[in-house]
C-alpha cells in the first residue's frame, strides 16, 4: 500500500525552509468559538471524568432552575443517569418550566455564546450563553450523536434532534416533529464518552444534594446508574421573588461600556440616555453634568465620540451617587437556610449570619453564611482505633445558588473561611471539627475566575465581607461550645458537691441528732447559693459576647495586622501576586 | 429634565411578570468571541494593572520571536513603555523580522482566533491566535483609539492604522498607506489606559530578562518610562533550528480529531490518509487495519462515519506503535542555558539537566532544568541585621521559550519543585538560600491551565520527568555543597594539626636534640597520612553520588510514598480533587 507522505497541514511550504510573509499568509485560518472550546474544553469545566459529568449535570439543572424561576414556577427536576458503555453515559433532565420556543431551541442548545443572559447585569446561574450548547457540542465530540429534545411551552410542544456545526458555530436541527401528547417543560437526552459516574464529593449525586439546599422551592430527582432513585423534596412554601435586573451604576462604567450602552439605546437625548439607562441617575446630577461637559446633553446618544464619553465619565469619577441598588438580590434568607440544613444536617447547633447587600465594583452583591455543629454535620472522615466515624471540616460553596464543586482553593469563600485564626474561636484543631460551613454568595454579576464558574476572585471588599461574616458564626459557635462545655462542668461540679453534702450530712446527724434531712437540705442551700456566685463569675470571663459589625470589623483588623506580620516570612508562592 | 425610565435592555417584558417561552426568545442574543473576551479579559491575562502590561509585552515579544524563527533571523526587538498619563502608556515594539503581508495584517491584529497556529502541533510560543488582536481589543476598550502598524516585507512596506470591531470580531483597517522609506519587519504603537509600569517580578523589565536567557539567540532592548535604555545583548552565535510540525499519534488521536483531519485531506483513500496524516503510521499496521474494520480502507475519508471512524481508533487502541516522534523538539540546551545562566548570575555553582524528550497523552515534550547558587542566583531579600543582603530562592518558569511570571501555585512547573524534599539534599531552609531554579518545559502542544497561558496542568507524566530533573540538579548541588563543606573543614583541621605539629616539634626538639626541621617534616608526614585516611572515610560517607536514571526513579518512586503518608492527614484543599 504506497501512501505518499505528505508535508503537515497541507503546507504548501517545504518543511525547514525559512518562511516570508506571504508563505505565512497561506497559512492563515480563522476559527469559531465553538471550534477554540472545542480544543479548551477545560475552560468550560468539560475536562476530568467526573469533573465533565458533574459539570454536565450542572449546566442542564441550572438552566432549568433559572427557567422556572422566569416563569414564576416550583421547579420539578428529574436527573436520570444510564451507563450504557464503558465510561460511556446517557443523561436525562426533564423539568417542568416553561419551555424552549421552535425559534430559539437551537440558539439555546446549539450554539455558543448565543442567549438570554450574557448582557444582563442580575442574579441569575448561567451568565455566559455557553453552558448548555458546550454540553451538546461535547456529546458530538465524543459520541457523534445528536441530542434528543422535547420542548413544550404554553402553546404547542415538539420534538428534534440537533447537533452543532463547530466550523459555523451554528446548531443543525434535525427530525423537528410536532408532539401528540401534551407536555409543558423542556427534557433533553445526551450521549457522551469519556465520563464517570462515582457517587463523590465532586460527583453528580453531591451537587444535586446542594442544589437542593440552596434551592429549597425545588424539588430535584436524581435516579443513579445503578438505578438507586434519590427524592430531595422542595421545603419552601413559596418560590423566591424574581431577581430583577440592574443598570450598571454610574461609578462602575467605562467609557468604552458607555458607548456600547449608547449605540443601542432608544433614547434620542444624552441626557435621557443616561437617566434611563444607568443607575443612582438622577435630574439634579444631569444637570451638573451638562454644566462641566463640552457638547450638548440633548445630543443624539448614538453619535458620543469617544473623548466625549470620557468626559462623562469624568465627570462620574468627581460626583458623588448613592450606591447601587441593592434591592434586586434575592437572599435565600436565613430561616429557610436553616430550615434546609436542619433538614438535611440534624446538627447539634446551626447559626446563620445573613450580611446585608453591598458593593463590589459598582455591582451588588451579598453574603449568606451558616454554620453547622454536630450531628451529620462535616465531611465523612476515617474510622478511629474505636471504630467510631470522624468527622471533618467541610466547606460548601455557592455562587447565586449555585454549588461549586471544584477549583476549591483558589476561590474567595474557601480562601475567606482559611484566612481566619480558628484558634481564637477556641478551635484548635478547626480542620478536624464536625462542622459544615455553608457559603453563599449572590450578586448580579459574580467574578468568576474561569469560564468553569467553579470559582469567585477574591477582590477585597468581597473578601471583608465574607470574612465579618464567618467571623461572626464562629463567635456564635465559639459562643455554643464554651457554654455548653460550662454547662458540663457545672454538672459535674454539682453531682460531686451533693454527694459530698449528702454524706457530711448524714456524719453531721450522726454527730448531732439532728434530722439529715433538714441538714442535708441545708447544706445544698449553701453550696447551690456558692456554686451560683462561682458560676457568675465564670460567665463574666470566658464566654464571647456576640459583637455588633462595628466590633466585627475592628477584630477582622486586628486580626489581619497580626496575619500581615507572620506573612512576611519568605513564601515561594508570592512570587506571582499582582498589585 | 424630564427622561422616561425605561426598562432594562430595552426588555419589551414588564419587570416582574413571568415570562414564557415567547417572552424568553425575544431577549435572545448572539455575540461574538470578541464579545465574550471582552467581558472575560481576565482569561487572557488582560486584567491587573500590572499583569495587563506585562501580557501585552509578551503577547507582542512572542509573536516577534515567533515570526523571526520561521522565517531563520536572529531576532531584534525594541520595546518601548512611555508614560503619557495616569496609568495611561504607550507601548511600542519594533522587530526586524518577515513582516506581515497586506492580507494578513487585519487577521493577525484585528481578529480574535485567526492565525496560522490554531491547528498546528508544533513547538511555538503562540498558540491560539488571541494574544495580539486581544491587545487591539484591549486597546479600543480602553482608549477608543486605533494601534498603529508599520509592516515591512521583502516586498513592499506599508502603514496603517487598526482597530477591531468586537460585534462581528473582524479588524477595521484606516489610513492603509505605502510606505516610502524601506522598512523589514514588524512596528506596532498601541496606548492603553488602567496599566502600571512598575520594574517589580510581574513587570516587563523582568518578563524581557528571562525572555533573554531562554533566547540567547536575540537581542532585546527594553526602553521604560523613565528613559532607562537595557539591552540584552544576544550569547549564541547561531540560531536555533526551526521546530518541525508534527502529526497526531495513533495513540492521542480521538474519533472526533479523525474525522476532523479527515474532512480537510486532500487524500482520495482513507489508508493514504492515514499514513499521511498520523505519526509512526507505517504499511504494516494500515494492512492490520484493513483486515479488522468493516469497510475497505480504499473509502473516500471524508466519507468516513462516526462508527467507521470509531473502529479505526478501536483498532489504534488495541495495535503496537512507535513513541511519537520527537525529534521535532527544540530544547534550548545544556550549553547555551549555561551560558546564559552564567553571564547573567553569575554564580558560584551552575548545574544544569537536560532530560531526552517523552511524551504526554500522545504529545512529545522535553524538560531542562537548571539550578544555580550563589553569586547572583536567588531573588533579592531584605537585609539581615548587619547590612548584608539576604537572597531567597527564585523559581524562573518557561513553557516553549516565553516566561511565565503568574499563577505561580498552580503551576506543574512549580509544583515540582515544591514536590521535593528539600531535606534529603542537606537543605534544611531550602526557601532561604540564594538559589535560581531555571525550569524549561518544550512541548508541541502545552497543556496551559487557561487561556492567560501562565501555568501547566499538572499532568502525571510532565510531573514525573520535572522531578526526576529537580532531582538530578538537587543531589549535584547537594554534592557541591557537602564537598565544600568538606573542603573547608579539612582545611580547618590541617590548619589546627600542623599549628600543632609544629608546636611538639619544638618540645621534641628540646627533650631530644633532634634537629626542629626534621622532627616537625616527620610529624606532618605522620598527620597528612593520618588525616588522608580519614577523609577518605568521610568521603566514602556522606557525599552523594550522581545517580543513574533508573537509581534517580527510585528514589522518586520512595519519596512519593513517603510523601503520600504524611498527605492522609486531612487538608481542607483536597475537597476539589478530580482523579
Amino acid at each position: 500500500m504506497a501512501a505518499e507522505k505528505k508535508t503537515v497541514d497541507d503546507n504548501p511550504v517545504e518543511l525547514g525552509k525559512a518562511l516570508n510573509a506571504d508563505d505565512l499568509a497561506k497559512e492563515f485560518r480563522e476559527h469559531s468559538v465553538a471550534e477554540f472550546f472545542k480544543k479548551n474544553t477545560q475552560m468550560l469545566g468539560l475536562t476530568g471524568k467526573i469533573k465533565a459529568l458533574t459539570t454536565i449535570i450542572h449546566e442542564y439543572v441550572s438552566n432549568s432552575l433559572d427557567a422556572c424561576e422566569e416563569a414564576k414556577i416550583f421547579p420539578e427536576i428529574e436527573v436520570r443517569i444510564s451507563e450504557i458503555g464503558d465510561e460511556y453515559y446517557e443523561i436525562q433532565i426533564k423539568d417542568n418550566g416553561p419551555g424552549l420556543a421552535k425559534e430559539t431551541v437551537g440558539k439555546a442548545l446549539g450554539q455558543l455564546l448565543a442567549g438570554t443572559k450574557f448582557h444582563r447585569l442580575i442574579q441569575q446561574r448561567g451568565q455566559q450563553g455557553i453552558g448548555a450548547a458546550g454540553c451538546t457540542m461535547l456529546s458530538l465530540m465524543t459520541t457523534g450523536k445528536p441530542i434528543q429534545v422535547v420542548s413544550g411551552t404554553s402553546k404547542s410542544a415538539f420534538s428534534c434532534e440537533m447537533t452543532i456545526d463547530p466550523k459555523a458555530n451554528q446548531p443543525k436541527i434535525l427530525k423537528m416533529e410536532p408532539l401528540d401528547k401534551p407536555f409543558k417543560g423542556l427534557a433533553i437526552k445526551a450521549k457522551f464518552k469519556g465520563i464517570k459516574y462515582q457517587r463523590s464529593e465532586n460527583g453528580p449525586y453531591e451537587y444535586l444534594r446542594r442544589t437542593a439546599i440552596a434551592n429549597p422551592h425545588a424539588s430535584i430527582t436524581i435516579i443513579e446508574p445503578d438505578g438507586t432513585k434519590t427524592a430531595f423534596k422542595k421545603t419552601a412554601k413559596r418560590i423566591p421573588d424574581k431577581p430583577e435586573a440592574t443598570h450598571p451604576h454610574p461609578k462602575g462604567v467605562t467609557v468604552d461600556e458607555l458607548l456600547e450602552m449608547a449605540k443601542h439605546t432608544s433614547s434620542r437625548k444624552t441626557a435621557s440616555f443616561l437617566k434611563a439607562e444607568l443607575d443612582r441617575m438622577g435630574d439634579k446630577a444631569l444637570d451638573e453634568i451638562a454644566k462641566k461637559v463640552s457638547f450638548d446633553l440633548n445630543k443624539d446618544p448614538a453619535k458620543i465620540a469617544w473623548d466625549e464619553a470620557e468626559e462623562i465619565i469624568k465627570c462620574f469619577k468627581a460626583m458623588t451617587f448613592i450606591a447601587p441598588r441593592t434591592d434586586i438580590l434575592r437572599p435565600i434568607g436565613e430561616d429557610q437556610i436553616k430550615t434546609s440544613l436542619e433538614s438535611i444536617l440534624k446538627p447539634e447547633f446551626l447559626s446563620v449570619v445573613e450580611r446585608k447587600p453591598t458593593v463590589y465594583h459598582g455591582y451588588a452583591f451579598q453574603v449568606e453564611i451558616g454554620v453547622a455543629y454536630g450531628g451529620e454535620a462535616g465531611r465523612q472522615g476515617a474510622k478511629n482505633e474505636d471504630g467510631v466515624e470522624q468527622r471533618r471540616i467541610e466547606i460548601m460553596r455557592f455562587a447565586n445558588r449555585v454549588p461549586m464543586l471544584f477549583d476549591t482553593g483558589g476561590c474567595a469563600l474557601t480562601k475567606a473561611v482559611q484566612s481566619i485564626d480558628w484558634r481564637r474561636y477556641g478551635m484548635k484543631d478547626f480542620e478536624n471539627m464536625p462542622i459544615t460551613i455553608f457559603v453563599h454568595f449572590l450578586s448580579v454579576h459574580i467574578p468568576y475566575t474561569g469560564a468553569g464558574k467553579q470559582s469567585v476572585s477574591d477582590e477585597e471588599e468581597i473578601m471583608e465581607e465574607l470574612r465579618l461574616a464567618i467571623m461572626d458564626t464562629g463567635r456564635k459557635i465559639y459562643r455554643y461550645m464554651s457554654l455548653k462545655r460550662r454547662e458540663e462542668e457545672k454538672q459535674k461540679k454539682r453531682k460531686l458537691f451533693m454527694k459530698y453534702a449528702t454524706e457530711v450530712a448524714i456524719g453531721l446527724h450522726e454527730l448531732t441528732g439532728e434530722k439529715k434531712d433538714s441538714i442535708e437540705k441545708k447544706l445544698h442551700d449553701i453550696v447551690l447559693h456558692r456554686l451560683k456566685i462561682d458560676e457568675a463569675k465564670d460567665e463574666a470571663e470566658d464566654v464571647p459576647e456576640e459583637m455588633t459589625d462595628e466590633e466585627l470589623k475592628k477584630e477582622a483588623e486586628k486580626e489581619k495586622k497580626e496575619k500581615g506580620k507572620k506573612k512576611k516570612k519568605s513564601r515561594l508562592d508570592d512570587e506571582g501576586g499582582d498589585e
